[in-house]
């Protein structure tokens, strides 16, 4: 690995206690290339300058993936990654679907160590601050033919973040967008994903919502996921989550909640929910509390559901599951209890 | 509009013998950024470098589009456009599906035939070889945060190019993956439609295919569009081709067509194909020819069509439809008939 440092830190110009999404980036970022048919020396060099002309593949052609995930510093003042692997192997996901190389366990794990090393002072000790961290992968040959580029870049670069939405959120469900189709690519975190949510979301958002909840491609009868967040939703005594397809991310927050539910006895079904079946818990009162589970978000309480036109409060209870699993995972996170499942991987 | 032209051209080290499509670019490019809500100044300047970090919006979240057309030498040596309106209005389409700015007519027009006037002499005076031009839009903020860009960067490059397929293609009919939903972002051309289809071409490519026909999202049951090119049919006296739906990039190719077959008499039906359909006409020997359409490849001639392992060889006879639309819009292009629809747009 190569690496050149800084020749100053832009740290001390960061206000950490206004701190927008993913706008400030560290000193430094990680960048590989794949060319030939190999990938080449990792470099971690100051953030800055993409080096590409205007015909960037990736630019005309959306052959380009992205990751997710955050450092924290614990209690004790170290640093340590929420299940990096995880992050990898879905990167690796995305890569096969959208027909880009696959990314080494020693350039993006490696490399990802070693670039949270150098840039953590930039890691917050705090309860809704961290550092947000963004490995993507993306076709940068210089040709524009719609084919498959021949070379690719993976990078690590790193922005230090507050909380991303500021309260509980107003979802909709949507009936007429579709985000992802059986077949399609919308269990991969592709580029263009993002882009085509966009118009639907900014509608939403028009009626007063925060976000879309997005449902099947066929017949908008089933709940997918929300925005950049998987659902949970606790109907009765259960709690609820749409099972995983070819058309849904497979959130690592989303596993984790799953998976601290359970242990703490939690009764959650991974099954298909229809819209139906929602519209009437919220009508009946059955739906006690719903919320989103993402990387960025962490757990974000869904005060309001709307379809076609109709509005239903949602109860957001202060002590209720949401609340309890977002102590759970801070409390893990921030080291305040045992990593019984070695979640957290420390950075030196 | 502001002009910084080139110190020296390439032109003279480009093999016009030896083509490949899209990889040598003229000596301009056009730019122009839209900011603070609104369109900067358009700039022609020397092709090169994108001036961005890392961070580009477009590439974690495929908030892109692009046009493809081109620019013929008639027989009289003057450069023309085929009707580049359409593309403008298209690019607009995908824009506001996308959630990116409208373009204006006198960015990207006057722009465009600016550029072309400045790079005339890279325009070929040939039957199978022209000038490609690429405009496209894509966000150009600098963040990372899954929200719409707030800075959007048009532009403009061309590259001379030959013959897209080198004969007539083998297609295979996709029952598995998808391109588009019903709701989604098919109908545009957004960079992420195309990544996403990499892989299940690259499937149909093993097998022994060029390209495969997309089906429809919800059974897989109608025909579609194929690659970057739309479909037409001949089964016994009529010509088919499938409706335009928000799943089907509405070509400018597969409409110069359908209005040309028209004129000459031809019955042309739009209307839903089952893949049921074809594969019978297939069978019994109903299925005549079968042409993709699209401005890269012009008019392809399918020789083979695959379902489910079975392979069906379709006449690609020499004096067919296919041949005559070819020489037709080349006859248009060329100025060796009256361009009786004012397809043509000359520059200066
Ligand atoms: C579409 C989508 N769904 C769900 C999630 C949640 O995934 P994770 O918990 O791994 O961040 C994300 C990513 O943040 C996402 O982009
Ligand atoms: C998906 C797709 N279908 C069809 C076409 C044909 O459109 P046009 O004839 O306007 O080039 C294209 C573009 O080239 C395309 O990308």
């Amino acid at each position: 690995m190569k690496i050149t440092l800084a020749q100053q830190s832009n740290l001390e110009n960061i206000d950490y206690d206004n701190l927008p999404f993913g706008v400030n980036f560290t000193d430094h970022m990680l960048v590989c290339h794949f060319e030939n048919g190999a990938w080449q020396e990792p470099e971690i060099r100051p953030f800055g300058n993409l080096n590409a002309t205007f015909a960037l593949h990736a630019l005309h052609y959306g052959q380009a993936a992205f990751e997710g995930m955050k450092a924290y510093r614990n209690q004790e003042g170290e640093v340590a990654l929420f299940r990096p692997e995880r992050n990898w192997e879905r990167l690796n996901k995305s890569a096969e679907r959208l027909l880009m190389p696959q990314v080494p366990h020693e350039v993006f794990i490696d490399g990802l160590k070693k670039l949270i090393e150098i840039d953590q002072a930039w890691v917050p000790q705090d309860e809704v601050k961290s550092l947000y961290i963004r490995p993507y992968l993306f076709s940068s040959s210089e040709f524009i033919a719609a084919r498959p580029s021949e070379r690719y870049t993976f990078a690590i670069i790193c922005s230090p973040v507050g909380p991303y939405y500021a309260g509980a959120v107003k979802v909709k469900i949507e009936d007429v967008f579709t985000r992802a189709a059986s077949g399609g690519i919308g269990f991969t975190k592709a580029a263009g994903n993002y882009g085509g949510a966009f118009y639907p979301t900014a509608k939403a958002i028009e009626e007063g919502y925060n976000q879309v909840i997005w449902t099947d491609h066929a017949n908008h009868e089933l709940i997918e996921e929300s925005g950049t967040m998987n659902i949970m939703l606790r109907i009765g005594d259960k709690m609820i989550t749409p099972p995983l397809t070819d058309r849904i991310l497979a959130g690592i927050t989303r596993d984790s909640i799953v998976t601290l539910l359970r242990e703490w006895g939690h009764d959650v079904e991974e099954r298909p929910i229809k819209v139906a079946e929602v519209v009437e818990a919220a009508r009946n009162g059955e739906l006690k509390e719903a919320f989103g589970m993402g990387t960025a978000a962490v757990v974000s309480v869904i005060q309001q559901i709307g379809f076609k036109g109709e509005r239903f409060d949602i109860p957001t209870p202060e002590d209720g599951i949401a609340s309890k699993i977002r102590k759970g995972l801070n409390d893990i996170r921030l080291g305040r209890v045992e990593d019984t499942h070695n979640w957290m991987v420390k950075v030196k």
